[in-house]
């Protein structure tokens, strides 16, 4: 909506990572006056709601340094450059659980913190699983332990707050809307 | 889960700003080795998932700096320091939407990019809105558009990328499994 836009008048470099950069723009508001906006520029992501054949949901389990702690999430994982994001979510489905899919299905994509952040999740749905007989690696700073609930344990483990995130909050809910799971 | 945690080595501090911190933290991996995490650090915020007596869900549409365009979310707002969630959920309604209720449900919380960002939001439910007499104001630098859609037009802006959020895919697919709108 054009009237709500925020003209860029000057952007300031402030970090380039190796995953994010992260700059500051002046923005010029919609009644003419300035202010200024802290942006985090990152590659986007996939993650993938995958159901086995008797019904789990795969999880992994993962220390989010950002959070001192791990959580249990969906697999998920970055964008390489280029990648297409279906090819990103069969790489990180088999380098993260040791299943494989000959289909997966996308469901939506959004961004996780569109106040500060331009990340997009691309959201994929595998639901016919198979066993890779030769396990992939992982990359070599990434540690993961996988796992398989029911809906119920999934709902018990967001209680219990070792399910809090954005996108396994949404998959949880999505799977319980479609009836995908019992 | 102790055998998955990454100690910090050494934090070196990159950007202080008006709402986000970013650090890049040296860690000692679990198998000894050692990498580097970018973190960007937020206050937290809230979200409101919004429902008229005429069943249906209130929507902001707001222009989102990161992303160069303007996206339709469930109201939402960061915290301020000290600042119950809950209390803030209910300022946030009301400075958002013009509505206010007296009682919020709390729904779940969630880190939005746990990968990079320490930014955890907690989900409340109004269902029970009444119109505020007098429009309260919104940050100065806050422009937003408030809207109202039953679940069958969320669902279609959704289709559209118009709402293409984390809270908001979400709010969508709670609201659907618990059956609360047509």
């Amino acid at each position: 909506m054009k009237r709500l836009e925020e003209k860029t008048i000057h952007t300031t470099p402030i970090f380039q990572g190796k995953i994010i950069n992260v700059q500051v723009d002046e923005v010029e508001l919609p009644d003419g006056k300035t202010s200024k906006r802290e942006i985090v520029k990152h590659p986007g992501a996939v993650a993938i709601i995958a159901i086995t054949k008797d019904q789990n949901i795969v999880m992994v389990e993962q220390f989010r340094k950002p959070l001192e702690k791990s959580i249990i999430e969906i697999p998920a994982g970055k964008l390489e450059p280029g990648e297409e994001p279906m090819t990103c979510a069969k790489r990180e489905l088999e380098e993260e659980t040791g299943y494989t899919s000959d289909h997966l299905e996308f469901i939506t994509s959004f961004y996780t913190s569109p106040g500060f952040a331009d990340e997009i999740i691309h959201i994929y749905a595998a639901r016919n699983l198979s066993r890779l007989e030769v396990q992939k690696d992982l990359d070599e700073d990434e540690f993961v332990e996988v796992m398989e609930c029911s809906l119920e344990e999934a709902e018990q483990l967001e209680k219990e707050h070792k399910i809090q995130d954005a996108k396994t909050a949404f998959a949880i809910q999505y799977v319980k809307a479609q009836g995908w799971m019992k």
